[in-house]
């Protein structure tokens, strides 16, 4: 990276407020020399925080007054959000002015901005939401996550050319495409499944591994894993609370009784360093495909280092050029 | 249970063969009195095994020559294998010589053979496969896990009233439904999804309590979880795979280094014990709901004690007289 690239930060947008926005943006200026940010948000009594920092020549923050909050409807933030936070970072990089827009807040307001302010490329109607999920063989992209709730067999074409594009920023080279349906012979899957699997075999630049299912999505066999956004979001979500079920159904246990206590402080450190390999927060940063610039949504929750890392994804895919790369492929 | 229950098995459904069906069929005998069993299956060198029993005289090995393979298609198995264990088992609660049928074998194929020889009542164009799951607060109850990919709305509503009337069974007074999706604001979803809901709400036998996002499948909060077969696959393989995946990395951590092998040794019958509750072979056998006769479907990989519970599962059915109570809230 010789250019520096600047990010814009919707900082009202995580659950935890504009601190963790600001904490997470100096500790990544100082791991991304070649970088500058300016947050939007409401920063009373933060100044001094951002100030204090070596990182303070390459950090601008904006005041705006007016945030869009997490259950507000898309339509409505469209019309009267126009000067909230959200808004004036997804409005810096459509202007040219930044190379990518990061934020932790609502969905499908964000979308309706990255639509309305930087827009899609032709043909592509709603931007399909990729992330990382961890597998026994590294990670896998799984898309669409939620943006495009029934999807026709071209649109799932369309989501395996930019999941590709996108793992190939991450070093797969000819990535493999499964679609994820309910069993893996040729003959199972509803019509849009089955059609797009055909599309996918004829396809001259999709690397297609056909089907997997539900149990094979954390085995890792395939580089890109392609779903609509109903399957994708069931599928991501019944993940998380499998594994928040079993975290706290094994932590009670290691509480029961006293011997249970006593290997529990044995086994605790082992299982924190366990389960840090699976980290929600090393996978954070959910990219919105098919924008015309790179938007990349930050999970509501997540903490400080996670929302560092959904800078550096949005890093990635700007020196990977991603948008152009998708734009070339579709 | 006054009147004797009389099960009809199909033996070969299963991976491991009828030897394990014949176990489970023995240890089920002795805890339920008042059943018998009429198997059908390749029963070479396994007669003396029965004939040592106690039970054996409430146990009829029925020989047959043909099996139902796995990867078999439902129309080709319905032509070809009509002298199968399969097809035997089905006809024998078919013709109403026995009061439920269990298999462990191919689930298209049992499904067709379901449809063609017990049916479906009118109204009910395939059944709908459910299962209980394993929950924060128990178990609940999930439909379609299969057998309908896409799925109207008035569908999802015949699913919340077959489910219910299954958890009635169990003991839940007004079991309480919710719709499996992609978000809990009244505004999202697809539009099945969306009628569906609206149906629901005004139905005067459905307790819906709205949706239900992934991540809240296994907190508990409903006892019945409505969803179109191709999510509600995904979403149960999904967590096998999860459960899999973190069984299997926490037991290659505790056998990384020296240290970690010793406070293995300390919780590894804890592990066991916490990972026994939530055996699926204790949630073994999925109900066929809309047909007019009860059908139990075994996973096909199962143990001795999954199979065992299989068949508790179709006792509780006949008992409750599932099937008419499907009958009447269609």
């Amino acid at each position: 990276m010789s250019q520096q690239i600047h990010l814009s930060i919707d900082a009202m947008g995580g659950d935890q407020g504009p601190r963790l926005v600001i904490e997470a943006s100096i500790a990544f200026l100082k791991r991304y020399p070649h970088t500058r940010l300016t947050l939007f948000g409401d920063f009373a009594d933060l100044e001094a925080a951002v100030k204090g920092s070596v990182c303070a020549s390459r950090m601008s923050l904006i005041q705006t007054e007016i945030t869009v909050a997490a259950d507000e409807r898309a339509g409505s933030a469209l019309r009267h959000k126009q000067g909230s936070s959200m808004w004036k970072a997804v409005e810096l990089v459509a202007t040219g002015q930044a190379d990518a827009c990061v934020s932790g807040g609502n969905t499908g307001a964000l979308m309706a901005m990255g639509r309305k302010l930087i827009k899609t490329f032709p043909g592509v109607s709603r931007p399909a939401i990729c992330k990382p999920i961890p597998t026994a063989r590294g990670s896998s992209f799984i898309l669409d996550l939620g943006a495009n709730l029934n999807c026709s067999a071209q649109q799932l074409v369309q989501f395996a050319l930019m999941g590709s594009a996108l793992a190939r920023v991450y070093g797969r080279e000819n990535p493999s495409v499964a679609l994820l349906n309910v069993g893996t012979e040729l003959s199972k899957g509803s019509e849009s499944i089955l059609t797009a699997a055909a599309l996918m075999r004829e396809h001259p630049t999709i690397n297609f591994a056909g089907f997997v299912e539900g149990h094979g999505l954390y085995q890792g066999e395939v580089d890109v894993v392609v779903c609509d956004g109903l399957i994708g979001n069931v599928a991501l979500k019944v993940s998380e609370g499998v594994a928040a079920f079993i975290a706290s159904s094994l932590k009670a246990k290691l509480r029961e009784n006293r011997f249970n206590q006593i290997a529990g402080l044995i086994v605790e450190p082992l299982l924190r360093r366990w389960m840090a390999a699976y980290n929600p927060s090393n996978f954070n940063g959910a990219a919105m495909l098919g924008l015309q610039r790179t938007l990349v949504k930050s999970h509501g929750g997540t903490d400080k280092f996670g929302f560092e890392q959904a800078l550096v994804a949005a890093v990635d895919q700007v020196s990977a050029n991603i948008p152009e790369r998708i734009a070339q492929c579709l």
